[in-house]
């Protein structure tokens, strides 16, 4: 089932995210309505053309009038919003999220909506420092990744739709996981690596350093300016496996900690010629 | 005493970085000489007119003819260099180096130079993943940092003159520091950060990996595909200085850990709240 331009669809949070999906899908001509906490949101998207109409209330017509609803909203807000207002979704409605945390909240929402609705998940693994809509640019999508995350009671269609709304927003890659395997895989490659950017960063506090920084320090911390009330809410959502990756990163680090410590200089050699293959290969374009 | 066009300056190791420097040099009009292991560099350096005239040999007559010399050897290479050839260095002749550790060699370097050869340290910030003069390209010192590294028996006029260098070679900012302040400020601005990556790399073999990653992980392990003969001379030659910087990051992110283990969320938004201010402040441009 692909995503034809007759759809209507809804964002419910428009932050930078959400506002990114309304940018994209606008442009594609589709008709595009929101539901977000503030009025001055809502305005700059109405006088920018991000969206076709918007409001702060939970309105039922234009619920009722969407056959797609993207939430772009942290999980636990999300998940509330489904306990309050599930029940106004209509039969038909195919609806969707950008949540960077799976199992935890998936099954969960599945089991709550009403007959004839249906959430296929997704994960779209792009993102910016600043957060608002006043922020979003659809060109963070181009050589990104998304990530449709289905359960076994989806059905082929939604997952479908799904691949499709994620080719139609301009990401260069769609893939398919398990919420089991996303959050292991989520673990690793991106909650792992802000543990460590925002350790390294507390770990100093000499500001002089500024002026001597080069290009890899700059790089390794740049995800160290952190939104702390949407990460910790990820990190705890999804806690056994990062912590699980937290301690074999830990094990690595304390493996070269002792190779440098002993003077043991073949197995630091070794552990850098494992480390330059393997990195290799995420220079490949995708 | 700035570095006047009449300089016949000698790069003694013709890699990516004695590379840059010879064609940064070049174009603003000096004479480049470089003596270097493999007449196949000679040949590509003479060819892409990067030099003016070069050799394999130790050649007395061009170490006579240069009144600067640059080594841009592997540390203990251009100890052992020093240790055979120093006699070959005429009086009045200033040398420098690019090299990235500074306590273990400057001291050891400048007691073994003839009478009237000066020995000014320096470590260019600046580099690339890959290695060799084919790769060379000054550019990459526009908006570097470059640290000249004095100790109390150079003279006022190599500092001035090694600085005057840096400015001619492109880089955005020039600084001083003591061998000691520069090798604590490198083990934790590079060095560990050289470890993170590696650590990490280390940690999952998972290449599947690769088709779900975005940028902060790709940001963050750029340098992971590192030259392990370099790395490894540089680890050891720093080694208490870096292994204090493993100690206390190691220290943070053990913090952290509990954060999330014992779910104490208001303990890890404000490690993420540090980490962000320190973050936004490398921001600034230089």
């Amino acid at each position: 089932m692909k995503l034809s331009k007759d759809k209507k669809i809804l964002i419910v949070g428009l932050g930078l995210l959400g506002g990114c999906y309304a940018m994209a899908l606008k442009k594609q001509g589709f008709s595009v309505f929101a539901i977000t906490l503030s009025q001055e949101d809502v305005d700059y998207a109405l006088e920018n053309g991000i969206i076709d109409k918007g409001t702060t209330k939970v309105d039922e017509e234009i619920i009722a009038e969407a056959d797609i609803i993207v939430f772009a909203l942290y999980p636990n807000v999300f998940k509330k919003w489904i306990e309050e207002n599930a029940h106004l979704i209509k039969s038909g409605t195919v609806i969707t999220d950008v949540t960077g945390v799976k199992e935890c909240i998936v099954y969960d929402i599945q089991s709550r909506l009403p007959k004839g609705v249906e959430f296929i998940s997704a994960h779209p693994m792009a993102g910016r420092e600043v957060g608002g809509v006043q922020n979003s640019d659809d060109k963070i999508f181009k050589n990104a990744n998304y990530i449709v995350v289905p359960t076994e009671s989806n059905t082929q269609n939604a997952i479908e739709l799904c691949k499709s709304l994620g080719e139609t927003l301009g990401f260069a890659k769609i893939s398919v996981l398990s919420p089991e395997e996303h959050d292991k895989m989520i673990a690793f490659l991106s909650q792992l690596t802000h543990c460590i950017a925002v350790s390294l960063m507390c770990a100093n506090d000499n500001e002089d350093l500024v002026k001597y920084t080069g290009d890899s320090f700059r790089d390794l911390t740049r995800i160290a300016n952190i939104n702390d009330e949407m990460w910790s809410e990820l990190f705890l959502l999804n806690r056994d496996a990062l912590l699980s990756e937290m301690d074999a990163y830990r094990e690595t680090f304390d493996k070269l900690y002792a190779t440098i410590k002993n003077g043991n200089r073949e197995e630091m050699r070794d552990m850098m010629c494992t480390s330059s293959v393997r990195r290799r290969k995420f220079d490949k374009k995708n």
